[in-house]
């Protein structure tokens, strides 16, 4: 992230780096660039983890290694995106709101199958499920497809920004942005006195094979605004064991998406939602603002 | 292969096809192409099965779907190379040859890690592990890295078409050109008095998971032109569950061989090259020529 700039004010004409990704084929994982203010702007290249392992043996062994590099990188000016957001009103307590996020920009090498795509999927499938429930939550449930998490999360900030009261009646929020899944372990971020819900909700989840995580969730990038300002957070954590070697590279593409995984992620968000949408008396507020 | 010349007679600028391997990645396995005379030479390409996805899914959705497309394939001139021999003299029949083949030439895109590096490594260090025994096979094992396997098979023809009475002399060849391995069958093509020769190399690689084949083996493509000429071969069969993943693309690097697995390959065809070099009497002649 920082790399170019550091590079930069020691003289650096260019960074190269090492994919950031797992994936033992031919692509590379950018990883991402902040520049800093007061140094050039150098370009930047990740190459793939062959093309490194071949590369580091060629400096290892060779008097001089010349690299020629071409970028066709561009940074374009800002436009207008949109939250895309839909609800299930609640049946009793309309006026509060658990929130399901996802979000609907993908990286630039992406087709964004499974960052983001696969969590979009999840989330409006989630609550597709529920909404044909005859006896609907007490609560609303309300699903937020974030625009541009990727780029800086403005999407996040701005509907944390404009909230208004609405921001007291949030009582839980959650997303699904690390792939397709399974989820493997229910985490929270509640006050203290909901979290014996938690651990109820775990034991819906128990035949899905989802252990019960500690009480430090984040929420999600997209939720990273909401829980700062004291909305407590889930994580119904994905499995991310292969994620990094697709995600923000030209492999995320749907032929990685496994229908059948897809189906285990919809069933544990869907009744964590639901539970979360029934349950007696809220999750209380965080006090101090999470990791 | 026919396509861009099929293609090119009916009025076609350019052949699109789907990739020729099982990669669900973003890279093309582009098959090979052979150019009738009697058509116009247009270029071929070939698009990676998730992109060959999306484009179907265009074209069964749009009403006109536009592909711009830019080739920068070049044909160059004939340039030379060369096979590389060595050999492990006989003990007793030295002028008997056991033949261990594999090429030394990669696909274009590929760097030729799995084709055909992993064979070059087995049957190189197959040779080396006889090198080492006290008791040396009673015939010569001679180990032929081919030129030109990919287009065209001229080191191959080279080879059978200078081999003089040395044709006579060669009792078995095999090949290794398919990846990496595992070894999980040994076949044959010998002279049907030589099959218990066969079944009793199968005993001894019983324990590496081989299992007996049947009397139709090809030998492998550089073997091609020895089985024409009568000479008797073996295949020690390669797993290749995932070698068309691999193979003809970008993504045939190092990364991809389990050094575990070649050692498997590497005992199989050790064992079976020294029975055949150990054996008495030789595997006969095949009177009509094989597939």
């Amino acid at each position: 992230v920082q790399g170019p700039s550091a590079a930069a004010k020691l003289g650096a004409l260019a960074l190269v780096i090492r994919s950031a990704g797992t994936s033992d084929d031919r692509v590379a994982h950018t990883g991402a660039l902040n520049y800093a203010i007061d140094a050039p702007r150098i370009p930047a290249f990740a190459l793939s983890n062959p093309d490194a392992d071949l590369l580091a043996r060629r400096v290892s062994t060779d008097k001089q290694v010349r690299l020629r590099l071409k970028s066709t990188a561009r940074e374009l000016p800002a436009t207008w995106s949109a939250n895309v957001i839909g609800e299930i009103p609640g049946r009793e307590r309309s006026e509060e709101i658990v929130l399901l996020g996802a979000h609907l920009d993908s990286w630039d090498l992406g087709h964004g199958a499974l960052d983001d795509g696969a969590g979009v999927a999840i989330v409006i499938e989630a609550a597709r499920l529920i909404s044909r429930l005859e006896r609907k939550p007490a609560r609303t449930i309300r699903v937020v497809l974030f625009a541009n998490e990727e780029f800086g999360l403005s999407g996040a900030r701005e509907y944390a920004k404009h909230l208004g009261d609405e921001a007291s009646r949030h009582v839980l929020a959650m997303e699904a942005d690390v792939g397709q899944g399974p989820v493997w372990r229910i985490r929270s971020q509640v006050a203290p006195e909901a979290l014996p819900a938690v651990a109820a909700m775990q034991e819906v989840l128990q035949p899905l094979n989802v252990e019960l995580g500690s009480n430090d969730a984040s929420g999600g990038a997209d939720i990273g605004p909401l829980r700062t300002m004291g909305i407590p957070v889930l994580d119904l954590s994905l499995d991310a064991s292969s994620y990094f070697d697709v995600h923000h590279t030209v492999n995320d593409t749907l032929l990685k998406v496994d229908p059948k995984i897809l189906d285990q992620s919809v069933a544990a968000y869907a009744a964590a939602a639901y539970l979360a949408a029934t349950k007696q008396g809220d999750f209380g507020r965080l006090t101090t603002a999470g990791e």
